[in-house]
């Protein structure tokens, strides 16, 4: 099979239609059932699949850069009477374990990039529920921060998924009820066991929806409600900056970008994946920045290593290590970092650096081993020290030519899921120090250690062993232990709504999706649409 | 097979010795290893069992209340060269994947009993680590105040799960590394996945550890260091309570107590849980509150709860949901709240607060539907209140005898795990609103069901039906997706180190425990202590 790509663009969408009208966007879901991502199932009622949220994905991605005047953007349904039926189930009920749980990881990142685009960018989303809401269509509603629907005595909004098949509303709906939208829980007890969901006054009332409006009104209502939200949101850009296509070379074994390669050996289930910095100075204005585009090194590298990330989850699942390399010189990195810093009021630097930040994340949620590795010739500084400070170690040869020099992007520029930067997340126990670390350096490999950056210390002598020995033994490790360790050691401190969708509601879906109560020969979800009943194990565990 | 119990007694203990001097107490491990909880496994090298636990949590709870005086409580081991080994693997490995799951809760829930104890009751608990201290035994420590490792060359502090068992260390480990002791993250992993552990100044450094003592020195100057933390406390108690034996009636579908009833149905998979209010007015002051001593209402009837909860968890697995029933006089379980929080200062009364908030808690994390039931004759009033405010639900006839009450203990008295009161996780929408709730009603069902408390209202024409229905749906659904759903529900908001314990450490625990590298016949665990390898699949999820 043809590996999974993640890269397309509007004038591609086969499920969505994207549609401009001055400040307001509408994302019209229009989903072509006999057009799967993968041949065995019919996209009926507006389900959705991996090609359908991929297609999600960019559209969020390129309303940010490339209309920025859009403040906001409407997401509905070109069906009548079906907003969206939710994840699709037969694609669910065939798919590997890995399969779904990658797939309900990418539309939980998804989600946060609306959510994102709102907090960060001022796009407003609002769900036009213009029919039957379910399941995923309605965790896809409540990633926006309005919700209307359509009163016509049937539609409802509803998560089905616990009642008819045995597995969770995953896709962060159960946290965004009680942590987002604050339906009260014993209410939303109710609503998530109730198959048919609920609509009208009551959907009000229990703050799962907005507002009602009748069919008659509902377009021009919810335009009224976007233009005010557009409008409401202060001066916007004018005009954006097209995301190009990425550039890559794809062999059997290797991934090459402008910026990035990705050096895959099966044999060992180990990745190299090598980040470049920049190879010139950076813009010095917002203009000679928007005259780069998407050359931008900054932009560049990070979509690079975004659509390395989707890659490697979904194309290299038994590549359990990765082994993360920067090459280039620190200085031009920093230099990048400063200028962007200092254009930080600036929109499109801004939307550069929230890019990194996203990406930077998605590192962070990526089920793989990270381990970065420090060598002359290397260039962990500000933005890529970020590489080092998301790894689950960091290995650094002694050398004269290693060094290690934060920039003022590290300071809180990409903060993790759960709210706190990574330097802070190896500094809780002393969180006073991290501002003077990150004013110091740049730091040797020794200093860096004690610095909270590097891990492991070897010289010249030892270097080569040591690497090899804990590649090797990591690589040996059962990958569902290093899973459950690496998500739970790679978040400490207070957790927010955001990593509680990955840490609390995710665990808890994998967990599911691998019960025979959910996917067993009986189990609701493999039997769902047929005539017969599930056929459960009534243990509670 | 006998249902399990959990009731015991310092002079039955036989895995651990309680020893008395002064305000320090020595609680050794000495692990009788031809006394398993059930024959099949021999607990070598100090490790532990459900009954070992069960010990543990008696004596932790016995502390309190029967020694006051007490300040400083010393862990350590009876044996030469090993503090313990953690869990019984070949207990783990031979049991069922749902008693796996309660096991850990259970001990989780007794960990975290010891850092209530130090926190509210100023027990402070030192680990004295006199060898091996690995897996759960560490993990015992790390639930301890403060650790000190013997520096004899050999003993080490160890994690083994993940290299060793394709498991996680999910009691508390690496959560407690990272969020309480704040070992760096990477530091951290480092550990986790270092089958030989960490022991020496290394210990130290790394904060795993807070210091390493010669071994000729070791008993003295732990015995010091606990005799200066109990004199820093400030003056204790002089002398304590008796926790009598709890006067319980098991029948086959039956348990009764003085205060809780339980009646199971097996055919419906429900169980009815009936508490009785007091049938006496409270104490007028502390000395007559010490002389009813474990008669006092408040005090039994939790403890009653906490054991009827443990029942249903292990000895009632198919029992998915319970009916949370009370009856008695609501103004009489006011008067004893209002007598127990004006009595507050008091050791006593504060400890039979805290015993409710620990068997509250209990039963927040018990995964059983939690639906309530008011009825007239019922008294969800006050600190019985919480049983409906805890609950996924709660159904109350429409009738002049149906009364729900705050009292002053709804504030805050009886936290959730993860820090919240029970009103106020209903209340994130409005949360300005608790403290007029709380001082008003009481309410009548109508009311109650706008105040927060009462989900779903029904007049007596409905009501048999509603109710019947209701629990009908409930019973029919998939355990696992409720058990899931539940969890997700139920603490809404921040989440803290104890709410991540059971939300992010052990949802992925129970996830790695269904897994085929951990549990399959070629599974880590499963050939532990064989020649054999595990042979793994290498897909990462």
């Amino acid at each position: 099979m043809d590996p999974i790509g993640f890269e397309t663009h509007p004038e591609r969408y086969r499920h969505w239609r994207l549609q401009l009208d001055g400040n307001v966007a509408r994302l019209v879901l229009d989903v072509q059932e006999n057009a799967p991502f993968v041949p065995g199932y019919v996209l009926k009622l507006n389900s959705y699949d991996l090609g359908v949220d991929i297609e999600l994905a960019d559209a969020v991605q390129r309303l940010r850069f490339e209309q920025p005047q859009v403040g906001a953007v409407v997401v509905t349904s070109g069906k009548e009477r079906v907003f969206s039926a939710g994840a699709n189930i037969h694609m669910l009920s065939g798919s590997s374990h890995p399969f779904k749980v990658n797939f309900c990881k990418f539309t939980n990142e998804t989600r946060l990039s609306i959510e994102d685009a709102s907090a960060m960018s001022g796009q407003k989303y609002l769900a036009a529920c213009n029919g039957t809401t379910a399941g995923g269509g309605y965790e896809l509603a409540l990633a926006c921060d309005e919700i209307y629907l359509v009163d016509d005595g049937s539609s409802a909004v509803s998560l089905p998924e616990v009642p008819l098949l045995g597995v969770l509303p995953g896709t962060g709906g159960l946290t965004r009820v009680v942590d987002k939208r604050r339906v009260r829980r014993d209410r939303a007890d109710v609503f998530a066991t109730l198959a048919e969901g609920i609509r009208g006054k009551r959907a009000v009332d229990w703050g799962l929806v907005d507002a009602i409006l009748p069919r008659s009104r509902f377009d021009a209502a919810v335009h009224e409600r976007a233009v005010a939200l557009a409008a409401g949101g202060g001066p916007r850009p004018a005009s954006g900056i097209a995301l190009t296509p990425l550039e890559v070379d794809r062999g059997r074994d290797t991934l090459r970008y402008r910026h990035v390669a990705v050096h895959i050996d099966r044999n060992s289930r180990q990745a190299r994946v090598v980040v470049q910095g920049p190879r010139t100075a950076p813009p010095t204005d917002p203009e000679a920045l928007r005259r780069l585009g998407a050359d931008a090194w900054t932009l560049m590298v990070f979509r690079e290593l975004d659509d390395a990330l989707c890659h490697l989850r979904f194309n290299e699942e038994h590549c359990g290590l990765l082994r993360l390399e920067t090459q280039g010189d620190s200085a031009t990195v920093l230099a990048w970092d400063q200028a962007l810093h200092a254009m930080r009021q600036d929109w499109f630097a801004r939307e550069i650096l929230l890019q990194a930040a996203r990406t930077l994340r998605r590192l962070d949620l990526t089920a793989r081993s990270l381990f970065a590795v420090a060598e002359p010739g290397s260039c962990f500084a500000g933005s890529l020290l970020e590489l080092a400070l998301a790894a689950d170690r960091t290995y650094a040869l002694d050398d004269e030519a290693v060094r290690f020099t934060p920039s003022s992007l590290n300071a809180g520029t990409f903060p993790m899921s759960h709210g706190s930067s990574r330097m802070l997340a190896r500094w809780l126990h002393e969180p006073e120090r991290v501002a003077d670390i990150l004013s110091g350096g740049p730091y040797t490999a020794v200093a860096a250690e004690a610095a909270g950056i590097v891990t492991v210390v070897a010289d010249a002598i030892d270097w080569d062993d040591e690497v090899r020995v804990a590649f090797e033994e990591r690589a040996s490790m059962s990958p569902d232990a290093l899973t459950g360790m690496e998500a739970s050691l790679r978040y400490p401190g207070a957790e927010t709504m955001a990593s509680k969708v990955f840490g609390r509601l995710s665990a808890w879906q994998n967990w599911v999706f691998q019960r025979p109560n959910a996917v067993g020969e009986r189990g609701a979800l493999k039997l769902y649409g047929r005539p017969e009943r599930p056929s459960f194990d009534w243990g509670r565990t």
